[in-house]
């Protein structure tokens, strides 16, 4: 199974734009399952509610609708976080499109420092989709922090966990190695680069998207500030073993009656 | 607060000699807490059911009074493992020694490989002791793999969790500094080196004791071969401040409603 991140600077609010480099990145891509940062359309720091609802969109829009044109288009799985409006509400919704079609969706469950007074926080469980006999878990960003996440995905049989994310904080990227680890899972991160000044705030993004196996091992990492696209063949069954060693199995060794 | 730990390589079976060493690295030392290896007096490797039941001992065996002995000469609280004869079963018990008295007692959880053949799974809760104020909570070398072990400490309010191993798998280490940035609390792993070989088997331990803070910063770490005793001031009530962010609580920013 061949995946991959695109690691790229979206520039804030021109979600034509960005869309456009999306998929000229990936024109002549061949790859099964292609993860792209967290809002890879709209950017991130938006000044206010209001400039965030205008450029947030509804179920079906034009991002929801770029999606599944490029993952019909190139017969591969595309994950991205697009600003998803909701009536009043606005989620930072997660979504798999495949064969033209948003097949799983999910909505960041942990809001990130200002992402609290701009969100809603998510509603919708952790959960698995079944891509062509693969089992696919998404979580955003900020999530990584609370080991339960990719637990949850993990319980749920999540071979790989995908993992949009706007990056600013520097322990990610060594913490998903231990969510791995701990989980048996592959994860593909895939982080943004560059800096963007805004409502008097200035976020430089860190980058360093990888893609990590289901023993911590550190298939490929991008650096910190360029763009870059890589695809890597991974096979997903070695997700099944939860073996860390010949007794220890990393689920039902588990003692839930001592747990929180 | 001044915390170290002891890494050393107790020789397999010789019990008074591995405690008279320990008291000799100790004799000098002014600290509040020591954290010694997992099962620091015996050793680790054990032949047999019937030998390990012949090295272990009955609360109040020999080692938990050289403990009690050590803790009140010193005027520190020391925490190590034993194994520790409770009828038919044995556990690998946990206990802290505080002022010549066990003040706290845990029993490993989650047994690592042939453990599962040898001792019987702890039975006790996930706790935190109150030590002059300070909240101290264990765990055992291998719960290092599953999150729960750690969260169910933090969630009872610890700020400083004892770690005594007998690693050797290589992945500890680094997996604890996510351990501590996702609770916010300091972690004093103590592990042990050298090298054991009995009943066919071979096991080399990997050294890198290590103190880590609650951002995840390596306060200290011995290397993988040498006997190392450390002491570092640290500060428990930075563990009380969970505020990743300036809007993001560590803790409170759970939603467990989503959580398996």
């Amino acid at each position: 199974m061949r995946v991959g991140y695109l690691q790229f600077g979206p520039v804030f609010g021109e979600k034509q734009a960005n869309r456009d480099r999306v998929a000229g990145f990936l024109s002549d891509v061949k790859a099964d399952l292609i993860v792209l940062p967290e809002f890879f359309a709209s950017g991130y720091v938006f000044e206010s509610r209001e400039e965030l609802m205008e450029l947030a969109e509804e179920d079906g829009g034009e991002s929801f609708a770029f999606l599944n044109d490029l993952s019909r288009r190139m017969g591969a799985a595309i994950v991205g976080s697009i600003a998803e409006r909701v009536g009043d509400d606005c989620y930072n919704t997660c979504v798999l499109s495949s064969g033209g079609d948003i097949k799983a969706r999910y909505r960041k469950v942990h809001l990130f420092d200002r992402e609290k007074e701009l969100f809603t926080p998510g509603d919708l469980p952790f959960d698995v989709y079944d891509l062509r006999g693969v089992k696919v878990g998404m979580m955003v960003c900020f999530d990584w922090v609370f080991p339960e996440a990719m637990r949850a995905l993990a319980l749920k049989g999540a071979q790989i966990v995908c993992h949009p994310s706007n990056l600013v904080l520097p322990f990610c990227p060594r913490a998903m190695i231990t969510r791995c680890i701990e989980n048996g899972v592959y994860a593909i991160t895939t982080n943004r680069v560059g800096t963007e000044a805004r409502a008097g705030i200035e976020l430089t993004f860190i980058g360093m998207s990888q893609v990590i196996g289901p023993r911590g091992e550190v298939l490929m990492r991008a650096n910190e500030v360029e763009e870059d696209l890589r695809i890597i063949d991974i096979n997903p069954a070695l997700a099944d073993d939860k073996m860390i060693t010949q007794r220890n199995h990393l689920i039902d060794d588990r003692r839930p009656e001592f747990y929180p």
